[in-house]
């Protein structure tokens, strides 16, 4: 069971929460959006269902709602940044901002932060730099739910990565992916429905492969990408390592199994070797490398090309990397944004928690 | 059947044949020193192997043993590389150099190439920042084995990453990586034994899933890292891409389908839209972030937390990028390097068409 609600709607309501939380103007319209470009894309795990979760980390005082956002180390192409316990959506941007800047002076620009908290979808980072004709790449570490390869312990998150690439014609090229066979919130589908995983996305608690969605929360562990060392997990564990240490151990965040949980009700690692959580941007001006017009002329080729590939029996088309969740935003945008009956529930606690108004669903 | 060469007399024969096709003394060292990196390091399929086949591309005029590499496009942290045509093994380490002289001036060096050839394994280009406290960062396209997700067509290369980064007192973290599940070399050694390949590797002709790795040759193809949708094909499909991206419709070589085959033999394809192949590579220096002694004592952590992992029963231990091939490095370095008799046959052929003499194997 799901309720509509406009775009409109959920921004109103959210930015109220931000605001009751105590953040400026400005950052809780920038939260906001940064929130709400998840549900608007189709990445539901990572929008509005994580509100309350907020809420709870400010609770805790995990959160600062007005945070002093500073450079504490640069040089012309690199910072590392303090987001002084921020709300990750509103330290990321601020962040990628900063290497956009960094690009604009001298070609590109790579930003290292610690002292965050989770920083919504990775793309939305990623595509800022798209509108000053730059590439973009964004990622972030999270808390271990990951068993490296060959290991029966989480040491790291799903860890996302997301790069983001601009066309002429055609639209942007923007991957943005978890480096694990399957992100956790495909894991909390199949547990709603008691349905069985693939082989190769988790293992029980002894470290062996499942199928079974339940045994993720019985002690098991999601499997980075490949699923297993026949099938190159140690190429999604590697992935997942160096998203870990460019976020943290670069920046002087916690990595691997010290980085702080998203619910405020885990309690934290022992001996947490950093500041909060860490992520990792990147902007290169494109005409850093030759004409953006060349460039772009060139990346609408490589987009047709494999658009108009030969598709395999069974198989519609070739997608090119961002397709779906743009298709998503087009229909969510005209027709509103379906928000699950449990997600519907946490929004009616916050609102009598701080005396909001619930708008009537559109459907 | 393979015979065993010390890696020193595998270096003078390689060098004298370098030093044949016309390399200047420097370069020819380079370039030997570059591709016997594979061998020592245990990547066969990159290494002596290939020797002949370097050769055969100059002998179709492909290759240009006196290359003027030069910057053709730059700003304080990037630049645009020409290669000249010149062999990747001798391109790359000296774009790579200037990735790292950039690095020293503004904190990070990023250098993508065009006219280009196969520059070996791409670790080694990323190990060379390691010495001066930089991390390393290397990928390179290559000519059509790939599928991406749900198309019948071979449109990418199995286009390797490799990122390299320094610790203290541990050994360097080192992920090298082909995007695809597997390596084409493993598919080889298959082929040979006749053996069956798992499912997740290849597709065949119709675009279906197969376990025959004969298939690949008969109009099949590699498939990227992930193997099917539901394993995350699509991940390995977005790596690929943005490997193919970053190093040629950003430099201007050649990408996608019309990237030029290593086999001289196969026909160039038609409509190329750039020149020979491209590379692309990044080092960053670690005190542009933070403090080098800071950071490399908490990459010793990483590296001494990950490393004692328990492991999942049936496993001995959890393995840091990199451990694999350093441990194959010291055996060989010690016990020579084994060559099957198919490039040991190559090698003499090599030695009869410069008239050079090979030398008796160690075993």
């Amino acid at each position: 069971m799901s309720k509509v609600f406009s775009y409109d709607q959920l921004f109103d309501f959210t930015k109220n929460v931000f605001l009751k939380i105590g953040c400026s103007e400005d950052d809780a319209h920038l939260a906001t959006k940064v929130l709400l470009s998840a549900d608007i894309r189709g990445v539901d795990s990572h929008g509005i269902a994580r509100l309350s979760g907020y809420v709870r980390l400010w609770d805790a005082k995990r959160i600062n709602a007005t945070p002093q956002i500073k450079i504490i180390h640069e040089t012309p192409s690199t910072a590392t940044v303090d987001g002084d316990s921020g709300l990750g959506l509103v330290v990321a941007p601020k962040a990628m901002r900063i290497a956009m800047d960094k690009a604009k002076q001298v070609g590109t620009g790579w930003v290292s932060v610690q002292n965050s908290n989770h920083y919504g979808i990775a793309g939305y980072h990623a595509m800022m730099p798209l509108e000053e004709d730059m590439i973009g790449i964004s990622m972030t570490n999270g808390s271990a739910l990951v068993a490296p390869t060959f290991a029966n312990e989480r040491l790291l998150g799903t860890n996302p990565i997301s790069i983001a690439i601009p066309a002429d014609t055609q639209p942007p090229f923007v991957a943005d992916m978890a480096t694990t066979t399957a992100a956790n919130g495909k894991l909390e589908i199949l547990q709603r429905k008691h349905g069985v995983a693939p082989l190769g996305w988790i293992q029980n608690k002894e470290g062996k492969p499942s199928t079974d969605p339940h045994e993720l929360k019985a002690g098991g562990a999601l499997l980075p990408l490949g699923g297993d060392r026949e099938h190159g997990s140690h190429k999604g564990y590697s992935l997942g390592a160096i998203v870990d240490i460019f976020s943290a151990v670069l920046s002087g965040a916690n990595y691997g199994p010290w980085v702080p949980p998203f619910p405020a009700y885990v309690p934290m690692p022992q001996g947490m070797p950093g500041k909060g959580i860490g992520h990792f941007f990147g902007a290169m001006r494109i005409d850093a490398f030759r004409p953006a017009k060349d460039f772009k002329h060139h990346m609408d080729k490589w987009i047709e090309r494999f658009r108009s590939a030969k598709p395999a029996e069974g198989f519609e088309k070739v997608l090119i990397p961002g397709d779906p969740e743009r298709e998503t935003e087009a229909v969510r945008t005209k027709d509103g944004i379906p928000v699950l009956g449990p997600v519907v529930d946490d929004l009616n606690y916050l609102a009598e928690k701080f005396g909001l108004e619930m708008k009537v669903p559109v459907v």
